[in-house]
């Protein structure tokens, strides 16, 4: 970073610094207003002073409709030769009920042990408004920015968004960037900044086993009647060693290994597993146990029994014999695997293994993970450092800590 | 049998034809009476009725306390020399509720079709009243007996005989005989009159898997937390191989291979397990494929997996890791198992593969099996011959079959 714009930065904090009064009471004025997706309430509001507040700024801003709530979309051009930024945020926040858990009203921001308490605060508001008021400062000290920008912010996010694959694919044009950056989630439980390269996807599916048409008696049709059970018994054994392997073949061929700078990142990380462990009431890790304790999350797939259920499941015994059985599983994807390449897999394996069990394929969601060694990692870290003064820990992809904020 | 023999046998049945509405109107006198021991009604009336009619006829009768309802005892001494025949039924019946689904009362008995309709009738009163009459018309018709007989009638076979094994210790010296005859069960389902020399005997447990003290989520746990269901699943898969074949070290080292006289027997069986299999929808009989359908119900152990329940059952998919799943089991026993020694196989192998599973071992009853190669076979055979006109089918064990009559 050359001296001018370290000069600049020095400028634009110093700026800020001066006015954090203003821009808490500013952030609290913004908190008061909901836009509650799951109860289509306050949306037009919200969108609308959000796109009023971007124009202002001197940023091209609309809120573009969708099938539902509208996305408020809003570009600075630094120029077509400058690297481009999205950063993405959500404006909508979950409803505040139950009401009478809130020690302050849910949309009258009050300031307690040091910290803002307000639906919305924490997811996403408090992020995206920062972001906002960081573009807001960097434009008046210096006058421009020194990227393009766009701010993408949806109202839908707490409802599973449903409509932002159609509206990239339709805008794909006006979102093309260098970086995208999204800022909803919340510190490493260590208390240090994190930055998430990636998170793992997942692959949901049933197996449904039918022997017959009703159940028996296990002491006429034992060793007769096939058990819709043991059925899935053997077929899951099948697709998992009791020392962890995954024998699904196929499966993991895609699987990238962790890159130096990977390593390097994860050994970083505090391992607060034995008081996780402690919490939880395990006593050992999942097999295989000699895989070390991040990769586990990060590099490997896994295979996970969400549920199986068949036959008897009342108190005492019961010798019936189970014409029916159901397993519901997820599996989790690392990249550069994928849900079409994971389904297909499965459905060659139970073909083969069991072909009387039926496949049933759900819901996926792709793995993602940005290189380490992408030129950004450096710009990133260094925002964080500027910003807080502190490195921040990096995540090669998402791991059991984040079970904490989400 | 000799001629003297064989001509009072036949002055016996031309004694008993002439006495056949007689009979008749006097089994459905006894079956007016009702003995229900669930409901504690009409025990003390039909078991003094018992005992009367049984002393009238010379035999020496009484009602033997238990803990619960009395059994009836009586016995006809031949001679200390003579062979002891020991006849066991019971006198209970059921609860005749729902009253609506009876087309004529339950305890006014009326034939209809050729059948007498009414509670007990085919269990168990109309089966030892005939052996009643039998002894009636045979004392009559010779003034003796050519044998001792035992005759006990039992209180609480409905409510599953919870005194039976007491009262059998305590009065071991008064049931000793050379042969027991059970007459409580109906025909094969061809039509053909059945012996049946042994049964299959039973032992449940459970398998209670827990990994942690609550359930975790998938994607942040998938890899670190050991699943409960994939525990069990493990466990399950190395107590039977997917080809049928029970891996429990020791479990089935004591099962006796069929004798010449029981293979015998089993090939003079009608096979009917394509109709069954089409009514019960089934498409291929349970591994192993090459096991003869007989000796999958007579000659060999199974392994049955009751139920098995763990995590999520509900529609649709949850990102569940389950941390407890429970499985319900039980094996079927052939001679000469016994209980303990399968229940100490089955603690042995949870304990080597999975230490940290909890075995639960609940109720079990021993095997029986009477060989086929007794003399008294052939007096059994011949009884049925006599007293029937057709060879009854023989059953080394108990078949699916029986599932048509219990």
């Amino acid at each position: 970073m050359g001296n001018t714009a370290a000069s600049m930065l020095d400028d634009i904090f110093a700026y800020i610094d001066a006015r954090s009064e203003n821009y808490i009471r500013r952030l609290i004025d913004y908190a008061r207003h909901p836009a509650i997706s799951a109860q289509n309430r306050g949306i037009a509001e919200v969108s609308g002073m959000l796109v009023d507040m971007l124009a202002g700024l001197g940023m091209v801003a609309e809120a573009v409709p969708t099938a539902g709530h509208p996305m408020v979309l809003a570009r600075y051009e630094a120029g077509p030769e400058m690297p481009t930024i999205l950063l993405y945020g959500h404006y909508d926040v979950q409803p505040p009920e139950p009401l009478e858990l809130w020690k302050s009203p849910p949309f009258e921001p009050t300031i307690r042990d040091g910290r803002i308490w307000g639906r919305g605060l924490g997811d996403n508001k408090g992020q995206h408004f920062a972001q906002i008021l960081a573009i807001e400062a960097h434009l008046v000290v210096s006058g421009r920015l020194p990227c393009n920008v766009i701010l993408l912010l949806e109202g839908e996010e707490e409802i599973g968004s449903p409509h932002i694959a159609d509206f990239v694919r339709t805008h794909a044009d006006r979102l093309r960037a260098d970086l995208v950056v999204t800022a909803d989630g919340g510190r490493h439980q260590s208390g240090l900044p994190l930055i998430l390269y990636g998170v793992r996807g997942v692959f949901s599916f049933e197996l449904r086993a039918r022997t017959g048409s009703r159940d028996a008696h296990s002491g006429n049709y034992g060793g007769v009647m096939p058990n819709a059970v043991w059925k899935l018994v053997h077929l899951l054994a099948s697709m998992k060693t009791p020392a962890g392997e995954i024998t699904i073949a196929g499966l993991a061929d895609p699987v990238r290994a962790a890159t130096a700078t990977e390593r390097a990142a994860i050994a970083r990380l505090p391992d607060d597993m034995p008081a996780y462990m402690k919490e939880a009431g395990l006593t050992e890790l999942d097999a295989p146990r000699d895989r070390p304790l991040f990769d586990r999350l990060m590099f490997h797939p896994t295979l996970t029994i969400n549920g199986l259920h068949g036959g008897y499941g009342g108190p005492g015994s019961k010798t019936v014999l189970p014409s029916e059985a159901v397993a519901k599983c997820d599996i989790r994807l690392v990249e550069a695997m994928t849900v079409e390449q994971v389904r297909t897999c499965v459905a060659e394996h139970v073909k083969k293994f069991a072909p009387d069990v039926e496949f049933v394929p759900q819901g996926g969601m792709q793995p993602s993970r940005t290189s380490m060694d992408s030129p950004w990692r450096a710009v990133l870290r260094e925002a964080v450092v500027q910003a807080q003064g502190i490195e921040p820990l990096e995540l090669p992809s998402r791991d059991y800590s984040r079970a904490h904020f989400l």
